[in-house]
């Protein structure tokens, strides 16, 4: 279990870690899509990863550094979203069991998920305090390991190899466009490019979330209040563990508007074929307005509502 | 130019002229989708296609089989939906000129895409004696030469190769499921399977529009009228060289509900994170409830009205 900030060993190590267990996922290309909008773009596809998430890189690497353990006593976290599902799907992976504290309104595809991975629900209020209340006492209950979505090295190494990935196949791109939530791939990203390339590496957050440019230019950790934006996986504050990673080795912060987003998720998934879920539309959106050079830009997740079409 | 039913090596000669033009596509596979569908799918994705749709096959096929003419004097076609924008892309690609008469209320997407590949349109109203009254005047103003969307050999050549790389691939299938509106694709696809495989093959259609399903069991061509369907692509009746075909090659044709076609879309596009079209969805809905054997699904497209979410 890491307890400082991940060295390029410890990426490398975690890649290995992984690797029998995740997609080495593909990077996209359009001619397309480059053509309008005047810059070359390579997408890091995992809308295409297990879990449909890269939450499953980083829960994978978790749940195999405490295997021993939880192996025993089992894993818990809490989520409302795809770190649930990824963290039963990791343990399901060496047999362990999952403890997921999600809240009473969580979406029901999101439930569905972490029951089809196994995954053992308590459900509770929808409110941070009644999940962590709640998380506490499965816990005593069970002694799981717990493993938080994004403030843990471990999950954050995990979440690098994505871009380790990217930078294997494109070591000369020259923007990352990365988004940023909790934090945990922005950070493992920043590592990944500070050890693996030579990018500027550019956080992309919804304006109605924008807790992480507020905190980068602040200088500290400003969370963000019941923040409205259809990048459902970015309404998250940053971690501890995930700024001080982020002011070290992020370049910029550049927030996009709904209306960014809406555009850029509509601009991207006629011209790719590929479904991306919202939250990746911060990164594209940003990448649409910024430069005009080699970019890199991570596709997180391709979990989305399908209902407004069939 | 061919004048009767394809011969093995005229596919294999429609291959070989393509290929410098057309993606040879992917073909997908999902434990998750095969896990609990109950049977081994294999996705060829025309969705990855030029054009975003296996027309650009059909249509480089007839462009480059006419290509002297069509350079003096133009190609045209009428067409509401994929074919048109197929023929311009192909035409464009021996810097040829394209003439696409179109219905006045076509959607904008479908305009913008004809426009994009340089197509010069004529609008009509929206019926079939006003288009072909329209080419007419068309090809009589310019002598361009007249590509019909899927009653052609030539046509049919070009949308059997889909078909051809998905069995040089898994030339085990023992079921192929084939979209059928017009039946370029579907006829194409029995003769490749008559000719490099050893599949059943069914034609799927919706039940709304299910005039191939009718006239294949009538054995006379049966039209239908005014269908109603999400499934765009197949809203057109059969055509004789198609029927022809159909007839001789084509195992059976089964139909699916609007309903089974939204689920089916659905449950695809959630699990594989790929935007395919709703007139995909009728050979997936077909699948889906028919046996539990290796199937190959033809992707038929990916070009769809996103508004609903953005």
């Amino acid at each position: 279990m890491l307890e400082q900030i991940p060295t390029k060993a410890d990426l490398i190590a975690a890649h290995q870690r992984i690797l029998p267990y995740v997609h080495q996922t593909p990077v996209f290309t359009s001619s397309w899509f480059d053509a309008e909008a005047g810059k070359n773009c390579f997408f890091k596809s995992e809308h295409l990863q297990k879990t449909g998430a890269f939450k499953a890189r980083g829960a994978m690497n978790a749940v195999l550094v405490n295997a021993e353990e939880g192996k025993l006593k089992g894993f818990l976290t809490h989520s409302s979203g795809n770190h649930g599902a990824a963290l039963a799907w990791a343990a399901a992976q060496i047999g362990a069991k999952a403890y997921i504290v999600m809240p009473d309104n969580a979406p029901k595809t999101k439930i569905a998920a972490v029951q089809q991975y196994g995954g053992i629900i308590t459900f509770c209020e929808a409110t941070l305090v009644a999940r962590e209340t709640t998380a506490a006492q499965v816990q005593e209950a069970t002694g799981a390991v717990f493993i938080h979505p994004y403030d843990n090295y471990d999950i954050i190494a995990g979440q690098a190899t994505a871009t380790m990935e990217l930078l294997d196949v494109r070591p000369d791109l020259e923007l990352l466009f990365i988004p940023v939530g909790g934090g945990g791939l922005l950070s493992g990203a920043a590592l990944a490019n500070h050890y693996f390339g030579k990018a500027k590496v550019i956080g992309c957050e919804p304006l109605n979330a924008s807790d992480a440019y507020q905190s980068f230019q602040a200088g500290v950790r400003i969370p963000v209040q019941n923040p409205d934006t259809i990048a459902d996986g970015l309404r998250t504050s940053l971690g501890e563990r995930n700024f001080n990673i982020i002011q070290q080795y992020v370049h910029e912060i550049i927030t996009a508007t709904e209306d960014e987003m809406k555009a850029a998720w509509k601009f991207t998934v006629s011209r790719l074929k590929q479904l991306v879920e919202p939250s990746a539309a911060a990164g594209l959106a940003v990448a649409l307005k910024h430069g005009d050079q080699r970019c890199g830009i991570l596709l997180c997740g391709g979990n989305m509502d399908l209902d407004p079409f069939a």
